[in-house]
């Protein structure tokens, strides 16, 4: 019995029949840590004794056939950004070593109120600041495809849990590509949702007019349950949106064309453009599996793209230098990389930002016109590029050299800046043995549609989330 | 006959019963202008020929009884900020000396639409970008009550024209008081209604998330038939907001006690503090005669008050230094007080403006607890100060010195950060002579019921909008 490598229906069912104890299942997965974790720093803090106490409060009410919340038992792990009473919060960096908060972030307070069981705060890029999870506090979060590739980041620790076995989801955050950056690199699936659909509410922010929390699983199904459990309005977070959806799972239709009458935008300018052969050859194949099952593909404008990066890079080094005013006293704690982004967003004017806050809106509203040409989602690459080394700052892209950090979000931060749903699902592995994401777009609040379709997507191609040596 | 003295309600019986004829109002404004306004610069450009055929089609249009707009035949000013079609339009500076836009902004359109006739382009503060209208390129505009004397600003033109019986009333926009210091310092009613409720299309921008056009007349009743009139959506204008309200013209019941039952909150703390002590006799009066008329005066809080003014300055010099981006490579043609402001704004950091919307919201929610303890308006001076001389910068309230141009806004510009609606209605002359303002507001939205206030105070606070010498 491998239940690391279960799904959480699986999972859930296997608790539900006691095929497994919530104790037995708490025990397996922090053996699991124990074991591998030194070399892979995907947790910053592990919830040892808690959470076989919490595992053998849940088997005694299951024994006394006490009715259960839908997640009872299902041992998630949470990125170390979000606010749990009781638990160390360091957001990635030193201001916060010893920071141990009362209030418990929503997305969180419905995770456990599902019954999910927290097996510890996962490790991320620095205040979620960064791309590749290259931590200088907590140590690199490792690919377990090939431990000398960065995780990718922010959300890497969750990503690493996840694709190794030592958690069954998790919760990320994403504010460039944080959620399906790392998703992509390690081989899993990461959703972030339309802004304001999961609350923000107890997670540290990085740009709030950016930020999104989004669920991180092995499955699209897996991802669609913890969304079920964690979207909905939330008056503590201003950017919180009242949404009349209630349910996201998809229901999948077993069929030979599961992809009939779908009609995928391909942008090709842009999106396909300064991107990895390597990364090329996997997502060219993975569409052309995608219409041999049924789908259109249609090639696709996306207006005013060539401007986005520089407005997007505006409103983030604005809104992190304000979300960080009071810390940057201490800016000597700051690892390196961090500080200099937060340095740069001093050379931002208040004029400039009302500028890229006036070009979010007009993006926003010129996106519409997309997915008014009946075009179901988006169809792009996740990342232009495979796992690169930990420690490295270049790539080659054809003969052109390219900033590894800032090139990972290229193809994922325009959907922070226009708040779309957008997912990235595993769609092959590279030549270079690692694995490429394909990333699905769809207009606002299109959750369910969105998944429905990745999850066709997924049956055509499949993949396995645990990485090999940890099967 | 005196027709300049006229209210509209008169103006217009006077053309509907054909008393007078709409070209012989319009030549008869139009003589006053010539004769008057070389000593008052209260008008940029005037709109002699069309003026009066359009005064023309109107005749003949009655003398064959076709049905006419309300406002037909009424001689009013716009501010030169104002798009009109075929109209120059400077917005009081150089980089637009010849500039004659096609479109119409939609406040003037709807304006045009009700057959009000537009006398001219009247002066204003250059680019709105100040309080005192004197402006180096156009003159200042003089106050009626002392030529010596600053109109106030920005819309100190449209106010002078009133004032001095060159229109029977006019449109100006309001940024941190703009329609209500002029009012308040030449002695008229100037109203700065919600943000949102009237379009601001094709009007220059100063700060587009402070920008409010309002209009300004001689009486309660004259600025709400305009604003009856400009109110309503207009998907052109960003900040447009959707309102179900069909009129605000209010109904005055004389009574020998019009107030009774309402209840006005007295903002001591900041709204009477740094007040010119010629100011607070007649505002003190004033409120006297209100409670004699049956108001009770209730002490209240503005919440945050304090930090109103360095977050209103950092919104606006973000804004105007953006709306300004194109201009700004032509430093040298702005005068030296308005380049002085938008070279301040580069020291703005995007940081900064971040937090100061996050203030501007905080403060629009915490003013809502003022209005839930049932009270039905606040009431203060409309400015601390009445107009001083042209050309003064300082000012001393007790032994404070004080800066005139900065401090003429402190008690109108928290309206314009929260969107509340605010009326200045004069409510006596100071011991200088001069005309002193009250300023009402009220919650959003409740311009009906702030109009409605606003007239009982009127009828209780005899004034006449047209200075001595003019009348």
């Amino acid at each position: 019995m491998k239940p690391w490598l279960w799904d959480l229906d699986t999972t859930i069912a296997a608790l539900h029949s006691k095929q497994i104890s919530s104790v037995e299942l708490i025990h397996e997965i922090v053996s699991r840590i124990d074991k591998y974790d030194s070399g892979l720093s995907s947790y910053i803090w592990v919830n040892r004794d808690n959470a076989e106490l919490k595992g053998r409060e849940i088997d005694e009410a299951r024994s006394k056939d006490i009715p259960l919340p839908p997640l009872a038992g299902v041992p998630i792990c949470v990125k170390d950004l979000f606010d749990v009473s009781g638990m160390p919060s360091t957001y990635g960096g030193l201001h916060f070593r010893n920071h141990t908060p009362e209030q418990t972030s929503t997305a969180v307070k419905r995770l456990l109120q599902a019954g999910a069981v927290i097996l510890g705060k996962t490790n991320l890029h620095e205040y979620a600041y960064g791309t590749t999870n290259e931590n200088p506090h907590f140590g690199s979060a490792r690919n377990p495809w090939n431990r000398g590739k960065i995780s990718g980041g922010s959300s890497g620790g969750t990503s690493v849990a996840i694709t190794s076995g030592l958690a069954f989801a998790g919760v990320g955050t994403d504010t460039g590509g944080s959620v399906r950056i790392p998703a992509a690199l390690t081989g899993h699936v990461g959703l972030k949702p339309t802004y304001g659909l999961v609350s923000k509410f107890g997670v540290f922010p990085l740009a709030s007019s950016l930020d999104h929390v989004g669920p991180m699983g092995k499955t699209v199904r897996d991802v669609a349950l913890l969304l079920d459990v964690m979207a909905g309005y939330d008056p503590k977070d201003e950017g919180s949106v009242r949404s009349a959806q209630s349910s996201y799972l998809p229901k999948v239709i077993p069929s030979d064309r599961p992809l009939d009458g779908i009609r995928l935008g391909v942008p090709r300018q842009f999106f396909y453009e300064k991107c990895h052969v390597n990364v090329l050859q996997v997502v060219s194949h993975a569409l052309h599996e995608l219409e041999r099952a049924g789908a259109s593909l249609v090639e696709v404008d996306v207006p005013l793209i060539q401007e986005v990066p520089q407005n997007q890079g505006i409103v983030i080094a604005s809104e992190a230098l304000d979300a960080h005013r009071s810390f940057i006293q201490n800016m000597a704690l700051y690892g390196e990389d961090v500080r200099r982004r937060l340095e740069g967003g001093r050379a931002v004017t208040g004029a400039d930002l009302v500028s890229a806050y006036r070009f979010q809106r007009h993006f926003r509203n010129a996106l519409q016109s997309v997915f008014q040409q009946h075009v179901d989602a988006l169809v792009t690459p996740t990342t232009p590029l495979t796992a690169t080394d930990i420690g490295q700052f270049k790539a080659h892209i054809k003969a052109q050299e390219v900033n590894v950090r800032a090139h990972l979000t290229r193809y994922t931060n325009p959907w922070n800046l226009s708040g779309l749903p957008a997912l990235s699902l595993p769609c092959g592995s590279a030549v270079d043995g690692l694995p490429v994401g394909l990333q699905f777009v769809g207009p606002a609040f299109s959750e369910q549609k969105l998944l429905q379709l990745a999850a066709k997507a997924e049956s055509i191609l499949p993949w396995t989330a645990i990485a090999p040596e940890y099967r």
